[in-house]
């Protein structure tokens, strides 16, 4: 029986993707080959390869001034990257909105004269901060943010106006509702929750941001080394891509990115509305900020948390525990998570109330 | 039908990985989750992380005075990874066999003195040089070799003695036979030819060779991220590592590395013994040197090299053809090609020459 996984990433597949690996594990389409043994300049993963980037960019639509690249090493990896491959009037601004903005600054650090221009960490990030234009700069290389906040629960629901090219860590809400590409500079995103199984890395960027000589950035994390070899620079994660790629395909059959926005503002609107009207439930994230990725929410206190996360899991409810920074759970619905375990899970949270109130 | 593939990689994985990776996609041990689903800090994923180091190390008796390393980006990421997080003093020697020892020779450059010390470039590569220890330069941070060479078809039989530890890209022959791990200070390799699909690096590096600051080396490059971090520093491409540690598991009961090397042997026997044997086909590699894994081969001429490639492909005897700068064929036969599959292709092999020559 398949569980339902609010894990924070990795996470959920749609299920026609992993029963379509599944048929084609000994021989993808009649080749004798899986993919993972293929070639990759091999004719089937060429087409999968560029099916995998011409969904996305429908998907997405991305115009013809980006490049779709095909990477490895996680966001983690991007927040090296994006610093030594943007970097060249020597500073960037950062906006702190959890964890993982954290750490882009930090990594961001050694690579020039990098400034925090706002955060919300004194409220432990329970709300995206005011980002008025007069915050940022002059004469930096770029603005960073992270446009989901996975621990904390909260998302951007406007973008800040900046003069510099705007830069976004959007691993844990790509593809998840509209947005205008054409406001970015650079978007990343490790695969790993709403694209495919983690090892692969997808970068959208303005191609004019692209540069062959970079003499302090190593020849890997150089995006003109992927770009000018259509990300097949040295072999891909190929099996990673293909299930990606399989994900992208049902993503479109299912109506596209408007389409699964519906979903997702649906299943986050019925946990929002149970925890709000609940008195023994609470989700202290500021209300015009919450993510509609992960919804933390706390029960009365810390014992019950814990009866709460095991007992949900004895009903194949996985993965519910919040962050360890922050405690409580939390209920990652990415697109993969079908809206009856969200249904599921508020009847579980329901008797448990119930029980225990 | 499965096919022969002898791609020089990704290439062959073994059929029951496949099969385990099957049964177990929708849901692995009745967790109800495919492990690409997994996080990466749960109890299962963790059991399988564990389990891919410490076979490796049973398999390959690394000691404790190694660390091995769970990385992304290919061993062309480690062309960077290795002179950044190595050279200290500023030197290091390079020893020149191919194509990648040249690419890692070159992404190499920039990091500090570099020099190709031997090289045999002149000859096509057809054989490996001598390196008496005379060559090697004093002072240097480290030597660094490619022990097989995909493209033409050498390896090493002996390893140079030097001062500075040996630093080997072990790519296309690591687990296909026995070597000291004891030799080296550092040794790389990509998954996708004898350990698992691509996306998955492994580093195995003696623990003192690693440094925790290194001012010029992007956090993500420095070995001691994924060290202290047990490689669970980021999401590792947790399928991946699944895949490869059950072929890992399957080369443990089928005898360990040195019963894989006497089935590689015999497979490579066969083959260069026909080919020795035949006034149709010749293989040009220096004897002493010849790969185990890779054996190129030409017929009479270019025309009927590409026939050759053609009809043998129709039998279901895949990607035969030599690497463009080389031409002619090439079969790859790594631990996962049964010795069925060198058996057709030598049968092939004969009824093509009788109706060729």
């Amino acid at each position: 029986m398949r569980a339902y996984n609010f894990s924070a990433g990795p996470s959920m597949l749609f299920e026609d993707t992993l029963k379509e690996t599944q048929d084609n594990m000994l021989s993808y389409k009649d080749s004798g080959l899986c993919v993972a043994e293929m070639s990759h300049r091999s004719k089937d993963y060429s087409e999968i390869h560029t099916e995998f980037i011409t969904t996305l960019k429908e998907l997405m639509k991305i115009s013809d001034d980006y490049d779709v690249l095909l990477l490895q090493g996680g966001a983690s990896q991007q927040f090296d990257a994006v610093p030594l491959n943007l970097i060249k009037k020597g500073k960037a601004d950062y906006v702190i909105t959890g964890h993982w903005s954290e750490r882009a600054y930090s990594q961001a650090l050694p690579h020039g004269d990098i400034a925090a221009v706002a955060s919300s960490k004194q409220a432990v990030f329970t709300y995206i901060p005011e980002l008025p234009a007069s915050i940022f700069r002059d004469g930096t290389d770029y603005v960073h943010i992270t446009t989901n906040n996975t621990i904390y629960g909260t998302k951007y629901t406007k973008l800040p106006d900046t003069k510099a090219p705007l830069v976004a860590d959007m691993s844990s809400n790509i593809l998840s509702e509209v947005i205008d590409v054409g406001k970015f500079g650079l978007i990343y995103a490790g695969a790993q929750k709403n694209i495919g199984p983690a090892g692969l890395t997808v970068v959208i960027i303005r191609k004019d941001l692209i540069t062959k000589d970079l003499p302090n950035c190593p020849k890997m994390l150089n995006y003109y080394t992927q770009s000018s070899a259509d990300s097949l620079f040295n072999t891909p994660p190929c099996l990673a891509v293909y299930m990606s790629m399989l994900n992208l395909r049902y993503l479109k059959k299912l109506g596209g990115i408007s389409a699964i926005q519906k979903i997702n503002e649906e299943k986050a609107g019925l946990l929002y509305d149970f925890i709000d009207n609940s008195a023994f439930y609470v989700n202290n994230v500021n209300k015009k900020d919450r993510s509609l990725m992960n919804i933390p929410f706390l029960s009365p206190n810390g014992d019950l948390d814990k009866k709460f996360i095991k007992e949900a899991e004895a009903q194949n409810l996985l993965t519910l525990a919040g962050h360890k920074t922050v405690g409580g759970m939390r209920a990652s619905v990415y697109n993969a998570m079908p809206i009856e375990g969200v249904k599921k899970l508020i009847a579980f949270m329901k008797k448990f109330e119930l029980e225990n109130k």
